[in-house]
């Protein structure tokens, strides 16, 4: 199966942007009366038949609407300090939506080198393995906020945050009792030399729970993945 | 703690290579009678004293080893599908030495698209993660096989093969019972198009379960960094 992805719809009516359109009308050589499947990006799916590509844009009818094609019943979201390489957040986005993500919070911590991220680019990412993995929901990517400022307004249900003090040594798996299944979970990941002492008491009192991600020391963009996988873990595969 | 890597050991000294030399002589500005951390890249770490740097070549006398640094009581097996984006496999190695990983093997699949590997290029890639996460163990990274021949001569304690055929639906902690803890595991991952009907009988003959990573589609080495963290959990912190 191919997707297409756009979020131009109009009553029965969808309209795929330049870049959909020349991958459906040019590289994909689909024509008008031709069945296409598209996402949008919020859960739905549909199918549809290509209408009309005046002007290299493709017009497609509705025919047929699944709304819950992409639902879960739980919700994840990161938080995570940006990397210095950009290449290395990109990574994390496609990786993350591949496994399953809802939302991406970027948090400025004091030891945080890059300030600034290119959310329109990361977009993309987001977009091509949504479409890669057949997915229909892209995940929420938030611009970044200061850690305090991020902590201070976080109400997911279930809160963790990773930082590598020696004494931290539970893991996800630990938590099981206290874990709320099907709800939101929310793992804050920090920039590569660590939260400071100050950002791990606040979090602290905000009732963020201290997490292990085990004994490796992994880079930032990799300890966001394995806490995306975790997550998912907790709330399907693990009883 | 900053590790170097050479397995040029005799007796009590370690010769650096030239680009480990130039990162500790030039970039780190280490000189005579500094202290450095190296690992063999099987598991030992060494604490040495610089003694020489003659035509660029860091010579170091060993004062201490650490033999079961990097020791753990399970192994890790992937058998992986070559991709036919190079960075891709070179991403797959980086994350699962990162994650822990003790052998990877390439396996020539029907539907695989390359069919040849660049070892050499590997290893640097696996060195740098090793280096990078404080490890001292490179895993073994096998030459490409063709996946008959892999399977029949494959002999870990635990076998798993990944497809994805619409039956499979048991997770790696469904297999729970039947799991043997401390022992090796391998976990096979197909090319894009998936394993063959074929493949996927003879791996069934010889005693590989069928297993799902969940609901996504994902990448192979997405798969492929998935199972290596999932094998992980089941030795580690699952219960």
């Amino acid at each position: 199966m191919e997707l297409f992805y756009s979020n131009t719809i109009n009553k029965n009516i969808i309209t795929l942007d330049s870049i959909e359109s020349n991958h459906c009308l040019k590289v994909l050589r689909k024509s008008i009366g031709d069945l296409v499947n598209i996402v949008d990006g919020k859960g739905t799916l549909f199918k549809g038949v290509i209408i009309s590509s005046t002007k290299k844009i493709c017009k497609v009818d509705i025919k047929e609407t699944f709304k819950d094609y992409d639902k879960k019943d739980y919700y994840i979201h990161i938080g995570i300090s940006p990397l210095k390489n950009h290449q290395r957040i990109e990574w994390f986005i496609e990786k993350s939506v591949e496994i399953g993500i809802d939302e991406i919070s970027f948090i400025n911590c004091s030891r945080t080198i890059r300030k600034k991220i290119n959310i329109t680019r990361l977009y993309k990412t987001a977009i091509s393995a949504m479409k890669q993995t057949l997915k229909a929901k892209l995940p929420k990517i938030n611009q970044t906020l200061k850690i305090n400022d991020f902590i201070k307004n976080n109400f997911d249900d279930n809160k963790f945050i990773c930082h590598l003090e020696k004494d931290i040594s539970k893991t996800i798996f630990d938590y099981k009792k206290e874990f709320k299944l099907n709800k939101s979970t929310c793992i804050l990941i920090g920039p590569e030399g660590d939260f400071t002492m100050d950002e791990i008491k606040i979090s602290k009192n905000n009732k963020f729970s201290f997490l292990s991600l085990g004994d490796s020391r992994l880079r930032t963009e990799t300890a966001g993945i394995v806490a995306c996988h975790l997550i998912n873990i907790m709330n399907n595969s693990y009883e």
